[in-house]
């Protein structure tokens, strides 16, 4: 139960320090340079919560010559058999960075450097460095990669990083580049690199399915991006940072899988969100757990992990989401010994069944062999026409016949309501459907918004404060916002 | 040699029975209206020059109960094991018509009777019938399908049937449909059907990679089609016949086996083509049989494939581009020996990287092992922008990664050009690039249009001399059309 109390009183204290430093703006480049600028120095949680428990010896982790590396592991497969890890030790940064200095150097956006995060730590193994062209056109066209040994892994984003004319100018036929962080700082190397065009309609269309204006990460990524890709293997020079308070729920593949192996998980259930997590959620996660125990496991661990990268403006930021999702566990909805809570740190790209695969993917990487999967995955309203962009069903069924995930066991997402005879979510029953009201991701935004609580049991009372003190600061600082923009 | 005398016999009645019968309307369905009104009954080709030629037995060639069904043979394996063939019986039609009469009826377009003709004769195999959704989504998001031994075969483009409002409410909750051809015969009996929506935006997207207005598949099929898909099981009552002198070509996938064997071809390589052939192709075609020879085969044959489905108004039409192969073979430029020239029944997308998978596949499917790839496979002019739609090299290197193509040996198109220093086609020396001269598709037809000639060399006299013909004939249809236009 340490973990459980650290936990809380770190959200505590990250609570009170945020109450001057609130985040408002609902542009995500403001916001996220509200994060590093203003609460940088002070991290909240100054140590992770899972890595300092006290290790215990478990005879099935073999320790190797590094006393973190696991040789053997009950844990299912990373894709292509081996995690990447493309951090460089700490000895040889010294030696990188001077190397560094030398290149010709690539800016990188934020998200930019959310995936090199990605990349770096091994979530998109066996991908050793941005795309280039034979990974990205097989990305494309196949949402997956054919290795050199013939098998298949699953890959349905492309992972790329654009350059413009003037930076593939300056690049020449040099065969490595330096990587700039927004801050000036070498974040990586990226060696043997390959330049080639940057088609954006064609990957906007096989990547969404439509090219209608108004996707956001389209909007905020590719549209504003130069014509022309470059790939190559990565060398990130040291863990990345976001001196956001939360760096310490940023557990890489290799953290989890420790700490899965730690607490002899023998299934481990990922559950991949971006929403607070509300009563039904809880009861999903709950019976999952129990399902897998009556299939014979003893002891299913989840992965609660909310996507922690580029996320559109109207979604819940990060940090109340974290002290959402720390009052579930606080509350005891969710049990604290049977659940890890992590950061995924990937961007969001809101690409429906192809974005699914790629959630679902990271997390095998991460040690999860089940993954839950609800109605409509990665998906959003269609950004010109009053629909859904995708049909609610084409994720669950997209991600059961995707090459490279058939190890992957797909848990589908039973639907939960609110029971208004019993004041409790509850799985839907069809035969007495006018008992159950569902209350969507925008009727409960709108809920906080308005001040109105929802119906009792939707969500632990403490999680749902949360959400109205972050609708609450955001509509003053909106307020006060607007007339310093009336006056320009 | 007979082969060729009778080709030849048959080509010049054509000629002379086209005379005032000739095709001048460029608008497709009009075209083609024209072709079974006209040339209906009068059956040019009426000997399938393959076939008729004496069967020698071939002992690698076994005999089972049914006289054409060929047992053993060591030709490629068609996708998914054994070749599709789902042609009733002809004891067994009368009673299909019966029931078909009795069912829910479907009206067919010109081009899914195409895709009947497709699917029936096993080019798609191992699919059965139109695509369910399953089957259209894995084809969608992969470009293969997933068989139920874990096996995959490749399945780029979507063969699909939709259907409107008022034909899904009167399917009602019917498992089986009757499919009616153009003039209201039953074509074919859809069984254990499925109904899911048509997302036209996102089935543009995925297969064309743009949704710029424009693309000729999607203005001729897409979008006038139903807002419904239909999937099942499919039964053809009769072979799918279009009477328009050309059927004899028409040999099916099984037809070309039994070919090949019988010539006891040790490998065969498919050139796929929808354009009049010149020397430069001709050049390819002799060139890669040179090579497979060197490599140890013994007796490689050529399937010259054009393509026999819908292509665009600008596109040269089929009876001509048959015309035109002939003489091609006529003047020795292909040795009909070692070539067996048929038509490939599928209409075309103009969907570059994504379709020449499908034109690859197919052939695997029709018995071929070796397949050529050129420059922008099944490519096209960006129908709104000054660029190629497709980046000119990714056909041949999605080609070359696509699932399900492993065992199909892919010959890059080595690039040929016109060698004004020796006044014939060859292939390109970039260490004395300014000897050649490039003639595109675009180039030739101008030439051709303008009654000019390419340089010497460039085209046999005779395959040149069909082209400026059917030109003529257009320019005067044109002319004679266009006052009637006015006056209307």
């Amino acid at each position: 139960m340490s973990l459980t109390l650290k936990l809380h009183f770190n959200l505590h204290h990250h609570n009170h320090a945020n109450k001057n430093t609130i985040i408002t703006n609902t542009n995500y480049i403001n916001r996220n340079t509200c994060f590093s600028n203003k609460i940088q120095p002070k991290t909240i949680y100054n140590t992770n919560p899972l890595i300092i428990t006290p290790r215990k010896v478990d005879s099935r982790v073999m320790q190797g010559e590094c006393c973190n590396k696991i040789i053997k592991s009950s844990l299912i497969e990373p894709d292509g058999g081996s995690l990447v890890d493309l951090v460089v030790g700490e000895r040889e940064r010294d030696l990188k960075r001077v190397e560094g200095e030398e290149l010709p150097k690539v800016k990188l956006s934020k998200i930019d450097v959310e995936w090199v995060h990605v990349i770096g730590e091994g979530w998109a193994s066996p991908l050793r460095g941005f795309m280039r062209e034979d990974e990205y056109l097989q990305c494309l066209h196949f949402n997956s990669l054919r290795l050199k040994n013939g098998s298949v892994v699953n890959m349905s984003l492309p992972i790329v990083l654009a350059i413009d004319d003037e930076t593939k100018g300056r690049i020449g036929s040099c065969s490595n580049v330096g990587l700039i962080g927004p801050d000036g700082d070498l974040v990586a190397i990226l060696r043997s690199i390959e330049i080639y065009k940057h088609n954006k309609e064609e990957r906007i269309a096989r990547t969404w399915g439509t090219t209608a204006p108004g996707l956001p990460y389209v909007e905020e990524v590719i549209t504003p991006a130069g014509n022309w890709l470059i790939g190559g293997d990565l060398e990130v020079i040291q863990p990345i940072k976001y001196n956001d308070g939360l760096d310490n729920y940023r557990l890489s593949p290799k953290q989890l899988r420790q700490e899965f192996d730690r607490r002899k998980a023998d299934a481990v259930f990922a559950f991949q969100l971006r929403n607070p997590v509300h009563n039904g959620h809880a009861l999903l996660m709950n019976d999952t757990r129990k399902r897998l125990l009556e299939m014979g496991y003893k002891n299913p661990i989840l992965l609660l992990h909310p996507l922690g990268g580029f996320t559109k403006a109207d979604d819940v930021p990060l940090d109340v989401r974290m002290e959402q999702h720390s009052k579930v566990l606080e509350d005891g909805i969710l049990d604290p010994e049977t659940t890890i809570v992590a950061i995924f740190p990937s961007p969001m790209h809101y690409a429906g069944p192809t974005e699914v695969q790629w959630h679902a993917k990271a997390r095998i990487n991460a040690g999860a062999n089940f993954y839950i999967v609800g109605r409509d995955p990665a998906g959003m309203g269609h950004p010109t026409e009053k629909r859904d962009l995708y049909d609610p069903d084409h994720g669950k069924k997209v991600l059961s016949m995707a090459p490279g995930l058939e190890k992957l066991n797909i848990l589908p997402f039973r639907v939960a309501a609110y029971d208004t005879t019993e004041n409790k979510m509850a799985f839907f029953d069809p035969t007495r459907s006018k008992d159950f009201l569902f209350i969507s991701g925008t009727k409960m935004r709108a809920y906080a918004r308005n001040g109105e609580n929802p119906p009792d049991g939707f969500m632990c009372p403490s999680g749902w404060k949360v959400l109205v003190n972050y609708y609450e600061r955001l509509q003053v600082e909106e307020q006060a916002q607007q007339p310093a923009v009336l006056s320009t």
